[in-house]
């Protein structure tokens, strides 16, 4: 049966932060992603993890990309995406890897090798279908997987056409040893988790704009780091649900709402579910 | 007879989004233009084109501007526009070369050749003046040409003192297969158009600065690729009017209205014409 | 005597746009200065003569200073300043040479040789320390000089002590063929011109940070290039009043008002004096 | 006995600025930090000191951090902190040095041996864990050093469980010929002087998020060379409550609270201290 999300999941996630507390315990978060062309995608990425909470937040890229990324976020570490990145990987609690990393299999293989079970990783983008075309094996720990539907069919090897529910079912049964969860996005996007499947009612085409995804992406990667008491399925769902949530109070105003005005808008929309 | 434009065609052109869309429903603009000197009319192109609604926009421009446009938008991607862009403009459903795009002939003549009778092609600044001046075979397709009226002359061959109205008839007689429409940019543009001919009453010279014509073939670009039910002509009146209209709405704070000001106004100003 | 400026400068100068005009009506400006070290001064001068109402504005400056300039305005085009200049100057119709040039002597002297008549030229910063330490000769055409205290000492040869009246005439009976302007910038910026000498009566310390002459530097390439009914001293008066009337006005709810904000506020702050 | 500090403080040393004075009234300040990697460590530095009043400011960095840096704030100037940097330093009147300076012990060597009597240093970030680790000697002059707890264990010697007040005394008493002031950041900081020890009875854990603590030392740096009337000490609490009130007040409408946030606010939070 699939479960409607509703604005519940916001109060029952984003608490009050505790007194005792430093930057180390909201997360440190690593992604990776970002050609030289698709650089974009992991400033997207970066503006809305942090604003989301994320407490530390390093950027795997090509160098290309680091005076762009510290002049939106100058709050975010950044590393050549080349350089070894075990290190960086075994110091990190959440990695996201794949928005905007092109024909990178090297580098998807990389990471996913060097990937512990205690991780929880978000695979997004072309690291999707990289994983899916090169037969790569997935990363130890938890996994987050953000397809669109058409990723998700390269992944699944369901056709769209027999999606959503089966496909996830036989997909997670076959091909991953922990079940990871899904976010598929399309209209009404539905997120399947050990917990069920549910579907989010909200959000609209004022959305459908380029880099709305590595926005999504980058707010998952700050729940999911920051929050300790939540289960990881509520904070992909809270994470989900928050960014059609702001999307649609911006589109009250706007005719199209720009990935990087929902990042921006993410402290003041938080703080409401914190009191 | 010259038709006066009014408001309704923002509200014939500016539809609200349907629920079952995602962003390729919204078109992909390829952007070319931009040498390093002249960097900034692509960048104001993008800003444009992105806050107008297109659904997804790739720059091919000289790589020294990838991190000014990142700066601004991240939601674009970018290419080097000395590779092969024949791939980037078969998947493209609208192109815009010529903001900033200095003596760049070899590129100019590369794109129009490669350009299929698919496409919708906005030709702008260095572009038509290279193409006068050369000699060029103008693409294949639609097109738009945005011209100055010092470009224009250059492309029409008809002086200034004779124009606009028989220059128009007598170029797109003679020289193009298609009739382009054309956007005749001076005080009160004209726009020329299968449907007529059409004068803009509004705007006014606070515009009078670098980079508003850049914006404004950016807003065309925009426009045209992501509204599915209006007529190409439709579009382009539309985006020349909102240009001007919002031109006016900044001129009553402000003595020059900012051609990057413009673009960031879009998205609201969209709004009320789209319910 | 000693004249006090007030706000009727700005509504003699700030006139209503005519409706027949063009960016080209608002005058072309070339901004050479900017090391690499230095290069926010180039920056500083851009915002401000962009913002000020110029109609094209062109930046001669290090090439590592292109992203950045392209990162706060794409309205601006740059060049190499270590490319030849003479045709870029020779299109201008003012020059603003001197913030943040370092020691480039080389550059001021042959700018400065490629100046003819016709040319108003303001000559800031280093380019003023430059050209009294290697006693080059002045440019040809307009001059207006904007020296702080210690700066007008070197190039007028008369102690601190003994300014700023008397120094003021020595120097230019003596040393300048045409006499120039002179923006004596000090607590009370005072303004020699052929039509007396002027004090500033407003502004305070909270502009007392760096960059804050280089965007006055920039107000008055913006104003002098663009307003066509105001004689040049007035032109001038009315930059240096308006850059201290908008500090005053951001101080009445800021502790410091930095460079930048002065130059965002002008549009809007122009407006009144307009209508 | 500890004290307990108030917003008295911000009274205490916040003074409306003398109308005779200058931007060299207001110190110059010199940021060293920032590799590649690190680079907006220091770019948070410099947007912190230059918005809190710092008169002039210059950043020795990595030459990869120039843009970003003008991108956020021309008002700096920049160079290249390989290249000798000992007439920076005597003409500065503060020195920031350690914000993302990685493992540069060289260059932090370099300086600490360069700096003379005269100056007031601040010790942050990378520079206090070099210093601990290779036991390099301190700068002459008058010190202040922004630990973390941990970075305050590898400086002292001195285990956390022991700390603060007799951590402090023994360090002090034994390493240091002058007495430092520390300002250990931890929940409700505490800041060791001559006068006293103080303890920060505000601020909360939306502050807990990557670049607070550059952006704290960006504070103390700017208040450190700009007031005058008010003893080292009350500069740097001041600086300290400052920080934390901002973030307090941001708070009221924000689940975190981001470091250059605060930073765009102190010239209007400073306002009201000064009349």
């Amino acid at each position: 049966m699939m479960k409607s999300l509703t604005e519940e999941i916001l109060y029952k996630v984003i608490n009050k932060r505790l007194n005792q507390s430093h930057k180390g315990t909201y997360g440190r978060v690593l992604i990776i992603g970002g050609t030289s062309q698709f650089g974009g995608a992991v400033i997207m990425n970066t503006i809305a993890a942090i604003n989301a909470g994320a407490g530390l937040v390093t950027v795997a890229t090509d160098p290309s990309n680091f005076t762009a990324i510290h002049s939106h976020k100058p709050e975010a570490m950044v590393i050549n995406f080349n350089d070894d990145l075990t290190a960086y990987i075994n110091t990190s609690d959440v990695i996201l890897i794949g928005s905007g990393l092109g024909n990178r299999v090297d580098l998807v293989q990389a990471v996913f090798s060097a990937i512990s079970e205690k991780k929880i990783t978000i695979i997004d983008g072309s690291a999707l279908t990289l994983a899916a075309e090169k037969h790569l094996s997935w990363p130890k720990g938890q996994l987050i997987l953000t397809p669109h539907q058409m990723e998700w069919q390269r992944v699944s090897g369901v056709p769209i056409a027999q999606q959503p529910f089966e496909a996830f079912n036989l997909l997670a049964r076959n091909k991953f040893t922990t079940k990871p969860i899904i976010v598929l996005k399309q209209f009404h996007s539905q997120i399947y988790t050990d917990d069920g499947i549910y579907e989010l009612p909200i959000g609209g085409p004022y959305q459908a704009t380029g880099g709305m995804g590595d926005t999504l992406a980058g707010i998952i990667a700050g729940f999911t780091a920051q929050f300790k008491t939540a289960t990881l399925s509520d904070k992909v769902l809270a994470a989900v649900y928050i960014h059609s949530a702001i999307a649609d109070e911006l589109a009250k105003t706007q005719y199209v709402t720009l990935p990087t005005q929902i990042s921006h808008a993410l402290p003041t929309f938080m703080k409401k579910y914190a009191d």
